[in-house]
């Protein structure tokens, strides 16, 4: 059996520390562990929320990260998908029951146990919170990794993990193909993977942003129109224009605007605000059979055949490399929304000596 | 070609006018028009709305009554499927544009154009505002006419084609079948029909109540049984056990003690409140991939499909008959909720000596 691994990552010591510098040990591998060098990491959202304890429940100190490339370094005996240089990736959970009917389902993001986070994760084994991808090092077992399709550019696989997979879920979840009529609310992280997802699955797809501004990145990106959500003539024209509506909006708001923009049947996905939403009214719902759902992320089988649905069509996050070292920098950048889209962390600069 | 039919009916003459004795025409019957003799005619909630002017969009004078029960006593010379004294119905709609793709889906209730209401809608050919049910006589098209099947007892057939349709609807779209989970809250007018035709679809029915009180009526009903949604624990042991709720209840409430109660994949219902809601938190819908959706009344096919499964069932609504000048009483006791489980006039007693 092998020994603990000592690595180094970057961590809060409390809500209100920056990320430094942190030592610690991964566990000795288990049988059906693999162990991996970490060569990217996005950057969440939820990350710098959790950083902040803005949900109240955060362990610290708290290594946030659950966008991760690496590099298989060991593995445990039984280890039969794996091998040592094969580069894998490891989403929002590391561990379900593996035994309830959502796990058999291969959805074991809704395990009835609960799924194991990738950080602040309650580990049914060590009975120690789990520690995320802002590291050198990860320990996962091999059922939670994902086979990086070759051909994918490593540097920028990352966001697919967490980004990638809980837009291309609800895609697939409400059956978006070729003729799909599909709208985006809000590009960013989510959002812009939502309109590449389903441009690349052949659907016709709008950007609905309060602006005419961002136009020409909707269209770089892939979307065929852009409706300004202000304007209340282009809004009235748009009515039933949409089977599917992928909210990302990860802030409290009104979602009565949107809901005549829904046909018969059609379906708005909530996949950013993690909270409460405004008083919506029933009138559009009532009147023309429309819904509101919710979305987390995707099961490993889904989340691979994302990576390779990717890969077949190249899709990849826009992304903007950092060094470890810049993380609060880039946690205060990500709070003004100031990034196109998605921060990665280049994980061999984590020793590196820090910036100026 | 007829001539134009000399008719009595109830109408509020304004907002603040009690329903009295109202003496109009209907149109002279078009080829394709059957006219009727109102027998019966159930009293919805909204012919409350309606009268009372609570929306502001109500047409005086408002004769309400969508729910009419008749014997037909004319026919147009193009009519093909009724002849002189069939038993037939009307529900809530007497016209839709009938070449949109939802009309060609036998959806009339969603029809591009907008259907026509049977009171207060516009009618596309007349250019006047419909009257509804509570008359003597109704002149209708006859591709809104439903045939009432022999052995339906037509002195409780009335408010299936509100109430009936209106929760027999949402169970067909989502699938309800044997081994269906089933929760409904509110048993009103229509809780208390979507307990009976669930249950007579096969599902397994659980009425979820504000107290314990209701437990024997439910179970009397066909519920198999009754969560008291004030009991934290006992709510909390239900969470994940119902594929579908429908919810009935018609003022601005609270979804979220109801969403956890949904399996993966469920959906609450809206059939009851038209108007806001209190504010919903996304945390139930995006961990558990839970939908809110609402639905209208059913098209003319699916509303056929009721009647014929109700009387295959013998399922029908506890009503109570008033007569015709009982009326006002009859709507004060329903803003109380004070009626089990439906109104319904008997329109024989238009002509009787008013009630002393």
């Amino acid at each position: 059996m092998s020994n603990p691994i000592k690595t180094t990552g970057y961590a809060a010591a409390s809500a209100t520390s920056p990320l430094a510098p942190f030592h610690f040990e991964r566990r000795a591998l288990r049988p059906n562990d693999i162990a991996m060098e970490v060569l990217y990491c996005g950057v969440c959202h939820t990350d710098l929320h959790w950083s902040h304890n803005d949900w109240g429940w955060t362990i610290f100190p708290a290594v946030p990260g659950h966008e991760i490339v690496g590099r298989v370094i060991e593995v445990g005996p039984e280890v039969k998908r794996y091998q040592v240089g094969d580069h894998v990736a490891v989403g929002c959970m590391v561990d379900s029951c593996q035994h309830c009917d959502q796990c058999k389902k291969d959805e074991e993001q809704l395990c009835r146990e609960g799924n194991t986070g990738t950080y602040g994760g309650f580990d049914r084994f060590t009975k120690e919170y789990t520690l995320g991808g802002y590291s050198k090092h990860l320990v996962v077992r091999e059922e939670f990794a994902l086979r990086i399709p070759d051909g994918l550019d490593l540097t920028r696989t990352a966001p697919l993990l967490c980004a990638g997979i809980t837009t291309y879920s609800p895609l697939r979840t409400w059956n978006v193909g070729p003729g799909s009529r599909v709208g985006v609310i809000g590009l960013g992280g989510l959002g812009h993977m939502a309109v590449k997802l389903a441009s690349g699955m052949g659907a016709h797809v709008t950007v609905l942003s309060r602006t005419a501004n961002k136009m020409a990145d909707a269209l770089a990106l892939g979307a065929d129109a852009l409706l300004v959500s202000t304007d209340e003539e282009a809004m009235a024209k748009a009515a039933n224009r949409f089977d599917l509506i992928i909210d990302t909006v990860p802030v409290k708001h009104d979602l009565n605007p949107y809901m005549p923009l829904l046909d018969v049947d059609g379906t708005l996905v909530l996949v950013g605000q993690v909270g409460p939403l405004a008083e919506p009214s029933t009138v559009p719902l009532i009147l023309g059979r429309r819904r509101i759902a919710g979305s987390p992320i995707g099961g490993i089988r889904e989340t691979q055949e994302m990576l390779d649905f990717c890969a077949k069509k190249n899709i990849l996050p826009d992304i903007e490399m950092i060094r470890m070292d810049q993380i609060n920098d880039a946690f205060a950048r990500l709070e003004k929304a100031d990034v196109r889209y998605r921060f990665v962390i280049d994980m061999a600069t984590l020793n590196a000596p820090a910036a100026a």
